[in-house]
């Protein structure tokens, strides 16, 4: 019940193949006829911003969002500095590429102070809003998985990111929902209701057990324990209707001809998200 | 400031010292005036519940907790009846080996039926409660990190074992306090009050960075990036000042002598605890 009908809104997070560059990325994508496309911005600069543009518009295929800015807490204020130049770039970036969606994966503390860094990410978002409202793009909180705490990410809960988000209008700043992050929490759905009219993404992929790799430990939707599809129905009732990225972190998907990977991918999303 | 001035709640979970026998790790925690010790069933099993018994009266070591009960979703209603059974078997063992503390680990789901799981684990703490309170014992719930929430526990936070424990009195269910677990919780202190008078346990250990392993990557207490002392004063602010148990996962400890493990935990219990 209430599957998917057709992959309008499947998008390829681009480290799903990450052995692709950006350019053998979007043609693949364009090939299994998959729209949209979720850009690192790693990929980005091995071919630069124009070239990145040029790629996309030749191949019609839009830009879901764009991974990633955030990583506020640095040790000195210098470097608290240079990472918001960072995310301005990101910024211009995102709205070069014609999304309206910039990804903040927050980063880890850098000591043992766990609070003082929540509140270099809340006054990083803080000092970002002006700069990414004018070019129109919208900052999304994503939420990491708890034992990514210590090395990317010390917001970890949907709670979390949104209070981040309510604290400011929709139109500045949203969350990304990710499954693998939220799966586990007995709040999910209380606070992806709260959630409502700011979700700015939705990634899905897989939770295997037995779970080979903290970072290198995700599947393909179907090959775990993840209840997906009440999940998307959960996002779709808070408002939620766009593109939803599949974002894979596994050497074995990896490992393999990315157009297959596509084929997979469309399969799984249609059986199971 | 607030350091802990002897080692007179230091308990050696015998997990820390893998490769010794239940007796190996007895004898090593008296030859290091280490006063308490925590014991796992299967270590019991080997040489069976009185041989163990003697060996602990003899050596004038007091036991904190059994490790464990608990993992209570099956499959089956025969095999959630068996689960029941075991628990109580496991009782048995606490009170017959003096501690008033059968630490629970309440098990994964046996489906993508999360929500299932946790009224199931819910159920089997209320089947087991007046058995235990015969026999003087305390179920502690102890909640494990979301990373295990597929394999292990489908209990990830200390919110979740508040609400599981606050429906009885605090003779029959209380939590145990694992920084492991919880340490990156946003929620971790306003839930350690929320546990006042309810804390059966406490255990320390450390996350070090870069985290080699889902199950064996726990580290020595200050060799990873926890704040592990306002930790301690939250718990003890909560009226517990019971036993402290060091129970670390790490293949390379395992590899050491126990007798140096011993001599490390009690050194930097003092500095970090």
């Amino acid at each position: 019940m209430n599957q998917l009908q057709s992959i309008d809104r499947l998008s390829l997070n681009q480290i799903t193949t990450n052995r692709w560059s950006l350019k053998e990325a979007v043609e693949g994508s364009a090939r299994a006829e998959v729209p949209w496309i979720a850009l690192w911005r790693h990929k980005i600069e091995e071919i630069g911003l124009k070239e990145s543009k040029r790629i996309i518009r030749d191949a019609g295929i839009k830009v879901s969002s764009i991974c990633r800015g955030g990583m506020f807490p640095a040790p000195t204020e210098a470097e608290r500095k240079e990472r918001i130049d960072d995310n301005r770039r990101a910024v211009d970036e995102a709205a070069e590429l014609g999304t309206d969606v910039l990804v903040l994966v927050c980063g880890p503390a850098p000591n043992k102070d766990l609070s003082g860094a929540r509140q270099i990410v809340a006054d990083g978002i803080e000092e970002l809003i002006p700069y990414a409202k004018e070019r129109g793009i919208k900052l999304g909180v994503e939420p990491l998985h708890p034992m990514y705490a210590a090395e990317r990410s010390v917001i970890v809960s949907l709670a979390q990111a949104n209070d981040l988000a309510e604290k400011y209008s929709p139109d500045e700043v949203g969350v990304v929902v990710d499954v693998f992050h939220i799966w586990w929490d007995p709040d999910m759905f209380k606070q992806i209701a709260r959630a409502k009219g700011r979700i700015l993404g939705y990634h899905v992929s897989d939770w295997i057990v037995p779970t080979p790799d903290l970072l290198m430990g995700r599947g393909m939707m179907g090959d775990g324990v993840i209840d997906l599809r009440p999940i998307r129905l959960a996002v779709e009732e808070a408002g939620y209707k766009g593109p939803i990225e599949v974002e894979i972190f596994n050497q074995e998907i990896w490992d393999q001809p990315g157009d297959d990977v596509l084929a997979l991918m469309k399969d799984r999303y249609i059986k199971y998200v």
